[in-house]
Protein backbone atom coordinates (compact mmCIF):
# COMPACT_ATOMS: atom_id res chain seq x y z
CA UNK A 1 0.00 0.00 0.00
CA UNK A 2 1.13 3.35 -1.05
CA UNK A 3 1.05 6.68 -0.28
CA UNK A 4 -1.85 8.57 -2.15
CA UNK A 5 -0.99 12.77 -1.98
CA UNK A 6 -3.97 13.62 -3.63
CA UNK A 7 -5.97 12.47 -0.35
CA UNK A 8 -8.22 14.70 0.77
CA UNK A 9 -5.98 15.49 4.31
CA UNK A 10 -3.06 16.15 2.37
CA UNK A 11 -4.63 18.68 0.19
CA UNK A 12 -5.86 21.10 3.39
CA UNK A 13 -2.57 20.42 4.47
CA UNK A 14 -1.42 22.54 0.92
CA UNK A 15 -4.59 24.98 1.65
CA UNK A 16 -6.80 23.63 -1.39
CA UNK A 17 -9.44 22.72 0.79
CA UNK A 18 -10.67 24.33 4.33
CA UNK A 19 -10.78 22.93 7.58
CA UNK A 20 -12.14 24.05 11.16
CA UNK A 21 -8.26 24.40 12.26
CA UNK A 22 -7.83 23.75 16.19
CA UNK A 23 -4.00 24.02 15.84
CA UNK A 24 -1.20 23.77 13.16
CA UNK A 25 2.88 23.99 13.91
CA UNK A 26 5.61 22.20 12.54
CA UNK A 27 4.32 18.79 13.19
CA UNK A 28 0.96 18.99 12.43
CA UNK A 29 -2.48 20.01 11.57
CA UNK A 30 -5.35 19.59 14.34
CA UNK A 31 -8.71 20.17 13.39
CA UNK A 32 -12.38 19.27 14.47
CA UNK A 33 -13.74 15.94 12.20
CA UNK A 34 -16.68 16.86 10.27
CA UNK A 35 -18.26 13.84 10.83
CA UNK A 36 -17.54 13.75 14.65
CA UNK A 37 -18.78 10.66 16.62
CA UNK A 38 -19.47 12.98 19.80
CA UNK A 39 -19.33 16.60 20.37
CA UNK A 40 -15.61 17.59 20.00
CA UNK A 41 -14.27 14.81 18.27
CA UNK A 42 -10.53 16.37 17.15
CA UNK A 43 -8.01 15.15 14.54
CA UNK A 44 -4.48 15.15 14.75
CA UNK A 45 -2.75 14.98 11.25
CA UNK A 46 0.97 14.66 11.03
CA UNK A 47 2.43 16.89 8.50
CA UNK A 48 4.61 14.05 7.05
CA UNK A 49 3.43 11.80 4.53
CA UNK A 50 2.31 8.65 5.63
CA UNK A 51 -0.61 6.21 4.98
CA UNK A 52 -0.91 5.45 8.45
CA UNK A 53 0.45 4.03 11.54
CA UNK A 54 2.27 1.14 9.78
CA UNK A 55 4.65 3.48 7.10
CA UNK A 56 5.10 6.08 9.02
CA UNK A 57 8.54 7.46 9.78
CA UNK A 58 9.21 6.01 13.78
CA UNK A 59 10.55 9.74 14.46
CA UNK A 60 7.64 11.40 12.99
CA UNK A 61 5.33 9.06 15.48
CA UNK A 62 7.45 9.85 18.81
CA UNK A 63 7.70 13.88 17.38
CA UNK A 64 3.36 13.95 17.10
CA UNK A 65 2.77 12.26 20.63
CA UNK A 66 3.19 15.34 22.71
CA UNK A 67 0.96 16.89 20.92
CA UNK A 68 -1.92 14.50 20.86
CA UNK A 69 -1.32 14.63 24.69
CA UNK A 70 -1.80 18.05 24.68
CA UNK A 71 -4.90 18.07 22.44
CA UNK A 72 -6.34 15.80 24.32
CA UNK A 73 -5.85 17.52 27.45
CA UNK A 74 -7.41 20.65 25.99
CA UNK A 75 -10.29 18.67 24.55
CA UNK A 76 -11.05 17.47 27.80
CA UNK A 77 -10.83 21.11 29.54
CA UNK A 78 -13.10 22.28 26.45
CA UNK A 79 -15.77 19.97 26.61
CA UNK A 80 -16.29 19.11 30.28
CA UNK A 81 -16.21 14.95 28.62
CA UNK A 82 -16.15 12.39 30.99
CA UNK A 83 -13.41 10.44 29.33
CA UNK A 84 -11.44 10.33 26.12
CA UNK A 85 -10.34 7.60 23.62
CA UNK A 86 -7.34 8.03 21.22
CA UNK A 87 -7.99 5.79 17.97
CA UNK A 88 -6.31 5.77 14.88
CA UNK A 89 -7.01 3.21 11.93
CA UNK A 90 -5.08 1.39 9.48
CA UNK A 91 -6.27 0.33 6.47
CA UNK A 92 -10.32 0.57 5.24
CA UNK A 93 -11.29 -3.05 6.99
CA UNK A 94 -10.26 -0.96 10.21
CA UNK A 95 -12.43 1.89 9.01
CA UNK A 96 -10.01 4.14 7.80
CA UNK A 97 -11.49 5.99 5.14
CA UNK A 98 -8.44 8.94 4.69
CA UNK A 99 -5.24 7.58 3.56
CA UNK A 100 -3.22 9.63 5.25
CA UNK A 101 -2.26 9.09 9.09
CA UNK A 102 -4.01 10.69 11.61
CA UNK A 103 -5.20 9.94 15.29
CA UNK A 104 -8.96 10.85 16.19
CA UNK A 105 -9.56 12.09 20.02
CA UNK A 106 -13.05 10.95 20.68
CA UNK A 107 -14.20 12.80 23.67
CA UNK A 108 -16.64 10.12 25.82
CA UNK A 109 -19.73 11.62 27.97
CA UNK A 110 -21.53 9.52 30.64
CA UNK A 111 -24.87 7.95 29.04
CA UNK A 112 -24.30 9.07 25.62
CA UNK A 113 -23.72 6.76 23.15
CA UNK A 114 -21.01 7.30 20.34
CA UNK A 115 -22.27 8.33 16.69
CA UNK A 116 -21.38 6.36 13.82
CA UNK A 117 -18.19 7.49 12.34
CA UNK A 118 -19.23 9.68 8.81
CA UNK A 119 -22.50 9.37 9.95
CA UNK A 120 -23.56 12.49 9.60
CA UNK A 121 -21.95 16.26 9.09
CA UNK A 122 -21.98 18.86 11.92
CA UNK A 123 -23.62 22.00 11.54
CA UNK A 124 -19.94 24.30 10.69
CA UNK A 125 -20.84 27.20 13.14
CA UNK A 126 -20.84 24.66 16.34
CA UNK A 127 -17.30 23.16 14.80
CA UNK A 128 -16.13 26.66 14.35
CA UNK A 129 -16.81 27.21 18.00
CA UNK A 130 -15.30 24.32 19.20
CA UNK A 131 -12.50 24.27 17.09
CA UNK A 132 -11.74 27.99 19.29
CA UNK A 133 -12.72 26.50 22.81
CA UNK A 134 -10.28 23.61 21.92
CA UNK A 135 -7.18 26.28 20.95
CA UNK A 136 -8.20 28.42 24.06
CA UNK A 137 -6.94 25.47 26.22
CA UNK A 138 -4.07 24.60 23.85
CA UNK B 1 -7.20 11.49 38.92
CA UNK B 2 -4.11 9.96 40.60
CA UNK B 3 -2.24 6.78 40.05
CA UNK B 4 -2.32 3.29 41.80
CA UNK B 5 0.49 1.55 41.76
CA UNK B 6 -1.95 -1.34 43.07
CA UNK B 7 -3.33 -1.91 39.46
CA UNK B 8 -2.88 -5.09 37.61
CA UNK B 9 -0.63 -3.87 35.10
CA UNK B 10 1.63 -2.52 37.29
CA UNK B 11 2.03 -5.74 39.41
CA UNK B 12 2.24 -8.00 36.30
CA UNK B 13 5.45 -5.42 35.59
CA UNK B 14 6.94 -6.22 39.09
CA UNK B 15 6.37 -9.92 37.87
CA UNK B 16 3.41 -10.68 40.88
CA UNK B 17 1.25 -11.99 38.34
CA UNK B 18 1.53 -13.65 35.06
CA UNK B 19 1.13 -12.30 31.33
CA UNK B 20 1.09 -13.98 27.73
CA UNK B 21 4.28 -12.29 26.95
CA UNK B 22 5.29 -11.02 23.44
CA UNK B 23 8.45 -8.85 24.05
CA UNK B 24 9.98 -6.66 26.85
CA UNK B 25 12.61 -4.27 26.55
CA UNK B 26 13.82 -0.55 28.84
CA UNK B 27 10.48 0.78 27.60
CA UNK B 28 7.72 -1.31 27.59
CA UNK B 29 5.87 -4.80 27.76
CA UNK B 30 3.94 -6.21 25.31
CA UNK B 31 1.36 -8.63 26.41
CA UNK B 32 -1.46 -10.57 24.59
CA UNK B 33 -5.08 -9.27 26.00
CA UNK B 34 -6.72 -11.99 27.99
CA UNK B 35 -9.94 -10.45 27.24
CA UNK B 36 -9.30 -9.89 23.65
CA UNK B 37 -11.60 -8.03 20.90
CA UNK B 38 -10.09 -10.60 18.00
CA UNK B 39 -7.57 -12.99 17.53
CA UNK B 40 -3.67 -11.52 18.01
CA UNK B 41 -5.75 -8.79 19.96
CA UNK B 42 -1.89 -6.84 21.60
CA UNK B 43 -1.26 -4.49 24.34
CA UNK B 44 1.93 -2.48 24.59
CA UNK B 45 2.58 -0.67 28.43
CA UNK B 46 4.74 1.49 29.29
CA UNK B 47 6.73 0.68 32.02
CA UNK B 48 7.02 4.81 33.16
CA UNK B 49 4.02 4.88 35.29
CA UNK B 50 1.27 7.08 34.62
CA UNK B 51 -2.38 6.60 34.76
CA UNK B 52 -2.83 7.23 31.00
CA UNK B 53 -2.67 9.68 27.99
CA UNK B 54 -3.73 12.84 30.54
CA UNK B 55 -1.21 12.52 33.03
CA UNK B 56 1.84 10.90 31.03
CA UNK B 57 5.36 12.19 30.55
CA UNK B 58 5.50 13.73 26.92
CA UNK B 59 8.84 11.99 26.72
CA UNK B 60 7.52 8.73 27.89
CA UNK B 61 5.06 9.01 24.91
CA UNK B 62 7.53 9.85 22.19
CA UNK B 63 9.80 6.78 23.63
CA UNK B 64 6.73 4.22 23.40
CA UNK B 65 5.30 5.07 19.69
CA UNK B 66 8.35 3.45 17.82
CA UNK B 67 7.44 -0.03 19.53
CA UNK B 68 3.44 0.58 19.15
CA UNK B 69 4.41 0.80 15.32
CA UNK B 70 6.70 -2.70 15.05
CA UNK B 71 4.47 -4.51 17.66
CA UNK B 72 1.46 -3.47 14.79
CA UNK B 73 3.13 -4.61 12.10
CA UNK B 74 4.42 -7.62 14.28
CA UNK B 75 0.61 -8.56 14.96
CA UNK B 76 -0.75 -7.78 11.02
CA UNK B 77 2.23 -10.53 10.19
CA UNK B 78 1.43 -12.89 12.73
CA UNK B 79 -2.43 -13.02 11.87
CA UNK B 80 -2.71 -11.74 8.31
CA UNK B 81 -5.43 -9.36 9.83
CA UNK B 82 -6.92 -7.13 6.60
CA UNK B 83 -6.35 -4.00 8.81
CA UNK B 84 -5.61 -2.67 12.54
CA UNK B 85 -7.38 -0.02 15.34
CA UNK B 86 -4.85 1.32 17.38
CA UNK B 87 -7.15 2.34 20.98
CA UNK B 88 -6.28 4.06 23.67
CA UNK B 89 -8.78 4.96 26.55
CA UNK B 90 -8.56 7.18 29.60
CA UNK B 91 -10.98 6.96 32.39
CA UNK B 92 -13.83 4.47 32.84
CA UNK B 93 -16.64 6.14 30.88
CA UNK B 94 -14.15 5.66 27.84
CA UNK B 95 -13.66 2.26 27.91
CA UNK B 96 -10.55 2.12 30.64
CA UNK B 97 -10.87 -0.61 33.02
CA UNK B 98 -6.99 -0.77 34.22
CA UNK B 99 -5.69 2.85 35.08
CA UNK B 100 -1.92 2.44 33.92
CA UNK B 101 -1.19 3.56 30.61
CA UNK B 102 -1.81 0.88 27.67
CA UNK B 103 -2.10 1.07 23.81
CA UNK B 104 -4.08 -1.65 22.11
CA UNK B 105 -3.60 -3.13 18.91
CA UNK B 106 -6.67 -4.63 17.61
CA UNK B 107 -6.19 -6.94 14.61
CA UNK B 108 -9.47 -6.31 12.15
CA UNK B 109 -10.40 -9.10 9.94
CA UNK B 110 -12.68 -8.52 6.77
CA UNK B 111 -16.64 -9.50 7.84
CA UNK B 112 -15.96 -10.44 10.71
CA UNK B 113 -17.31 -8.18 14.19
CA UNK B 114 -15.12 -7.42 17.08
CA UNK B 115 -16.25 -8.85 20.49
CA UNK B 116 -17.16 -6.63 23.06
CA UNK B 117 -13.77 -5.30 25.42
CA UNK B 118 -13.98 -7.66 28.34
CA UNK B 119 -16.14 -10.25 26.29
CA UNK B 120 -14.36 -13.06 27.41
CA UNK B 121 -11.32 -14.66 28.52
CA UNK B 122 -9.64 -16.34 25.58
CA UNK B 123 -7.70 -19.92 26.06
CA UNK B 124 -4.67 -19.74 27.58
CA UNK B 125 -2.99 -21.90 25.05
CA UNK B 126 -4.10 -20.21 21.93
CA UNK B 127 -2.84 -16.83 23.44
CA UNK B 128 0.78 -17.87 24.01
CA UNK B 129 1.23 -19.36 20.54
CA UNK B 130 -0.47 -16.35 19.32
CA UNK B 131 2.70 -14.55 21.62
CA UNK B 132 5.07 -16.64 20.22
CA UNK B 133 3.97 -15.39 16.43
CA UNK B 134 3.99 -12.08 17.15
CA UNK B 135 7.07 -12.28 18.88
CA UNK B 136 9.11 -13.82 16.05
CA UNK B 137 7.83 -11.53 13.86
CA UNK B 138 9.18 -8.45 16.02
Amino acid sequence: MTYDSANIFARILKGELPCHNVHEDDIALVMMDIFPQSRGHTLIVPKAASRNLLDADPADLSAVMPLVQRVARAVKAATGADGLRLMQFNEAPAGQTVFHLHFHIIPIYEGVALGAHAGGKADDAELAALASKIAAEL
